[in-house]
């Protein structure tokens, strides 16, 4: 792995210490894969930091990501139990949130992502968490259903020491702007392209 | 998540079915982040599907991917005290390789490399695990220490169901020609540019 190297000292008057420890809005994004899968790498990072993460699934889909769900949310249970590492909270956005007591509807689904954003707005505010992972919230702002403006003001203002990491496609202009880390993922081969469905343990 | 539609169906000869179920090589390249920490999402997937999933980490380095390890050795220990998904084997090429009893010497990363593919050919032809994870092997390509017709061959031969994601920059080309999945890690914004250093839960 090549070494990092800073190429610009900035003149902020921070120190490199402070530098480092700063928490980051990291977007991945692009029509190839690897989005989601890069987001759940990093909270095993997270998670070995002892953490708190939680995830939030934007985008109501057949293909829920169970692998990473389950293999994250055991990690969460090993944390209960052994108080090793960090807690793993799971949220999505099939019928409702799992915190509501509205159920959801197939055809709201503009509400519902209003809604979940609300509580991750209520969860910065209270720095309940370390690390963030916001799946497929691009489209969220992509269809509207989200100001784009809240959005940016919520992240840059947000308190102590959190990480939000953001995945889908097509971002936002003002959100890329404010990412301190944005990789976008490009397709070079896909067995798409071959007339291959997805597989499981690949596509889920 | 777009639902993925298959825009050509091959005259191949095989079953929708017999496509669906194909053992992949995948390929994580590019300059951005995320080539590593999407291989490792992948193996969360494995890890639920119950899969032997073996690590293999390439090249030495200060910072091993410490959080990742844990995380994924941890999800091992649940499975043999569980049964819960799959096994999970993290193999680094440090001071020689963890089933070799050769010491490995800081100066012959070659020879090391090259121990690390006889070792990965073996499990191969054993079919000994259904995900292999070959952190940045492009670059043991690269430099020349394995043969890159070698791999090739080996990875098209592979007999049963074996997956193989391999991470890092520069693949050789013969290397994306076999690929069933490739994707470019772009870099659009990183932190490094504004003169931060890489930090914990998010490098490591």
């Amino acid at each position: 792995m090549p070494q990092g190297q800073v190429p610009t000292t900035p003149d902020d008057g921070r120190t490199t210490r402070q530098r480092r420890h700063s928490p980051l809005v990291v977007v991945h994004h692009g029509a190839g894969k690897g989005k989601s899968t890069a987001a759940f790498g990093l909270a095993l990072r997270g998670w070995n930091q002892g953490w708190s993460t939680a995830v939030f699934q934007f985008v109501k889909s057949a293909k829920w990501r169970i692998g990473e769900e389950q293999a994250l949310t055991t990690l969460g249970r090993v944390h209960e139990q052994t108080g090793e590492g960090g807690p793993v909270e799971w949220h999505k956005m099939g019928s409702g949130w799992s915190w509501s007591r509205k159920a959801g509807t197939e055809e709201d689904h503009a509400r519902d992502a209003r809604e979940g954003w609300a509580e991750i707005q209520r969860r910065l505010a209270a720095e309940q968490h370390q690390m963030y992972v916001l799946d497929e919230f691009s489209y969220v702002l992509k269809w509207g259903w989200v100001d784009v403006a809240e959005v940016v003001e919520t992240l840059q203002q947000r308190p102590g020491y959190q990480h939000v990491v953001i995945t889908g496609r097509d971002p936002h202009p003002d959100l890329l702007a404010i990412a301190d880390v944005a990789t976008e993922m490009t397709k070079v081969a896909h067995p798409f392209d071959k007339g291959q469905k997805g597989q499981k343990g690949i596509e889920w």
